[in-house]
C-alpha cells in the first residue's frame, strides 16, 4: 500500500508553499477569527483536496499563482463545509481535537464556516478565476442537491443503483472531480487534458466513495471515522445493501427494512450486515469500486510518464485499499 | 408614517417580474428541494432587498435584466442567512411560519441555505455579473466578521462607540449598501452615481440598526421580533448602553455589568433599562439614528426628483419611524 508521504513527494516544495499561502489566507483584523484559525491550523487535515489540485496541475502544465489560489479556494470550502457539518451533527471531535461547535459553540462556528467560503470566493474573485468560480458554485449546488435528494430517498428507504451513483455523484465526487479540474484549467486550456483530468477525479471520487460505503458493512472496527453500521442506524441504503436486495425475495427485502425503520438496534445491524455479506452485497460493490478506480487510471493515458502520473495512479490504490 | 405599498408603488410592475424570476431560480429537479422552496414563497417576506435593487436601479438608469439578476442574488444570500440563523438559534417560528429546521430537521435547513446561496452565486457567474460577485463575497465576508467581533466583544462586555459602529456597520449597513450598489452597478457606470447610492445604503443600514438596538429598550411590547430586553439577555451591549455608561461613574458602570453577566434576570433587566432611559441612552441613539437618516436622504441629492427618489427617502423614514 501506498503511504501519503509517498504520493506527496513530486509536490513536496509545492505543498509547502500552499500551505503558507493558505495560512495567509486566514488572517483577519477580528483577533477571534484569528484565535479559531489557528486552531484550525494546528490540526493539519490530510489537504487530499489541494493535493490533487496541485498534482493535477504540474501533470497538466506549469503549477503557475493560480494553482495555489486554486487549491487555497478548494481547501477553504472543504474547511468551511467540515465547520458546518460538525454543528448540523452536533459532533464534539474532529480529527482528534474538539469541534469549534464545542470550544466555541454553534453561532461562531456558523459564522467562521462562512467567513473561510467568502475568503475563498474572494481569492478567485480578485484573481479573476471566474472559471474556478463558475466550477465551484456549481458545485456548491450539486452537493447539496445531492445531499438533499440522499435525504428525500433516505427517508423512504427507497432507494436503486441508478439513484445510489446520482446521489454519491453529487455529494462526493463532484468536489474532488472539481479539484482535478481547478489544478488542470490553472496551467491548460487543452480540452483533451482538462476532460481527462475530470474524468480521473469523477471515477476517483465514486471509487472513493463507495469504499466508504463498504467499509459500513466490514467485519473489523474502523480506525477512525464512523462505527460499522453507522450508516444502517441512519438509515441510510447504500450499494451493498441495494445490490443484496436484488438476490432475494420481495418479502424478504420488506423484512430487512423494516428492521431498518425499527431504528437499528445492535442485534439487527448485525442481522441486516450478514444478510448483505450472504447476498454478495460487499463483493458486487468492491468489484464496483475497483472498476471505477481502473477507470480512473486510464484516464490519465494520454499523458506521458512522470512522477506526477505515478502519483495520482497510487493515489487511486491508496484509496480503493484503505481500511479506514 | 409611510407604507411599504406606497413605497413600491414606482417599481410595482418590476417587482412583479423579480418574484416571477426568483421563483423559477428556485427551481430544482429534486422534489425535496421544490417542496421546501414552495414552502419558502408561500411565506412572502418583505423583500426590502431587492426592493432597494429595483428602486436604486430605477434612480440610476434604466432597469435591465442585469438588475433582475443582482435583486434574485440578494434575496437568494439573505433567505440563505435566515434560513441558517434559524438553525443556529434553534428558532422554531419564522414568519409566523414553523421554521425549515423545525420541519425538516436541521440538516436539511442547512443543505437548502447552501443550496440557495449558490443558486445565488451561479446566476451571477452565469450572467458573467462579476462586479456584483466581487461585492457580495466581500460583504459576507464582512457580514461574518462583524458578527464575531461583536460575539468576541460580547463575551468580554466590553464595547466602546467606535467599534459598536464598526460591527454594525459590518453585520448589517454592509448588505444595505451592497443592494444599493449592485441596483446602481445594473444600469450605470457613473462613479458619482454608485458613490451615492452606496452612502444611501450604508446610512439607512446603520440607521436601521441604531433604530433596532433602540426598541430593545423601549417600554411598549414590540409588535414582532424578538421581546423588549432580547440583547440584555444575550449580553449584546448596544449603542444606548454604551452612551448611558458614558454619563456615570465606574463603579456604577461595573454595578450594571454585574447585572448583565447574572444572565438579565426579569428584574435585573427592568433596572437596566430605567438605567439607560434615566442617563440619555435612548435620546443619544434617537439622535444618532435621526442623523444618519438625514444624511441618508441628503446622499441622494445629485439625483433629480422622481417617484423612485421620493420612495427611497420615504423608505428611510418607513424605517426610522417604526416601531416593531
Amino acid at each position: 500500500m501506498h503511504s501519503l508521504k509517498e504520493i506527496t513527494k513530486p509536490i513536496k516544495s509545492e505543498l509547502e508553499a500552499f500551505n503558507e499561502f493558505y495560512k495567509q489566507s486566514l488572517k483577519s483584523k477580528v483577533s477571534l477569527v484569528d484565535l479559531i484559525t489557528n486552531y484550525i491550523l494546528k490540526q493539519k487535515g490530510k489537504k487530499i483536496r489541494p493535493l490533487l489540485v496541485l498534482l493535477s496541475a504540474k501533470l497538466c502544465g506549469e503549477i503557475s499563482e493560480r494553482t495555489y489560489r486554486g487549491a487555497v479556494l478548494v481547501e477553504l470550502l472543504h474547511s468551511a463545509t467540515l465547520i458546518h457539518d460538525d454543528v448540523v451533527d452536533n459532533a464534539d471531535k474532529r480529527r482528534g481535537f474538539p469541534s469549534i461547535n464545542a470550544v466555541w459553540k454553534n453561532k461562531v462556528a456558523v459564522l467562521m464556516g462562512d467567513y473561510l467560503l467568502s475568503r475563498g470566493l474572494m481569492i478567485s474573485v480578485d484573481g479573476k478565476d471566474f472559471d474556478f468560480l463558475s466550477t465551484i458554485t456549481n458545485t456548491v449546488k450539486r452537493m447539496s442537491e445531492g445531499e438533499l435528494l440522499q435525504i428525500q430517498k433516505t427517508r423512504k428507504l427507497d432507494i436503486d443503483e441508478e439513484t445510489y451513483f446520482q446521489v454519491i455523484n453529487a455529494k462526493t465526487a463532484s468536489l474532488i472531480e472539481t479539484c482535478c479540474e481547478i489544478g488542470a484549467r490553472s496551467v491548460t486550456d487543452d480540452p483533451d487534458k482538462i476532460s481527462a483530468m475530470k474524468k480521473y477525479g469523477e471515477n476517483l471520487g465514486l471509487s472513493f466513495q463507495i469504499r466508504d460505503d463498504v467499509l459500513d458493512y466490514e467485519g473489523t472496527t474502523k480506525l477512525f471515522g464512523k462505527p460499522i453500521g453507522g450508516d444502517i442506524k441512519e438509515k441510510k441504503i447504500t450499494l451493498p445493501l441495494i445490490h443484496a436486495f436484488k438476490n432475494v425475495s420481495k418479502d424478504e427485502v420488506t423484512r430487512i427494512k423494516k428492521l431498518i425503520k425499527n431504528g437499528g438496534k445492535s442485534d439487527d445491524i448485525k442481522t441486516i450486515i450478514s444478510f448483505v455479506q450472504k447476498n454478495g452485497g460487499i463483493e458486487y460493490s468492491e468489484k464496483m469500486a475497483l472498476e471505477l478506480a481502473q477507470k480512473a487510471k486510464k484516464s490519465l493515458i494520454i499523458f506521458q510518464e512522470s512522477p506526477e502520473k505515478k502519483s495520482l495512479q497510487n493515489l487511486v490504490e491508496f484509496v480503493v485499499e484503505r481500511t479506514n
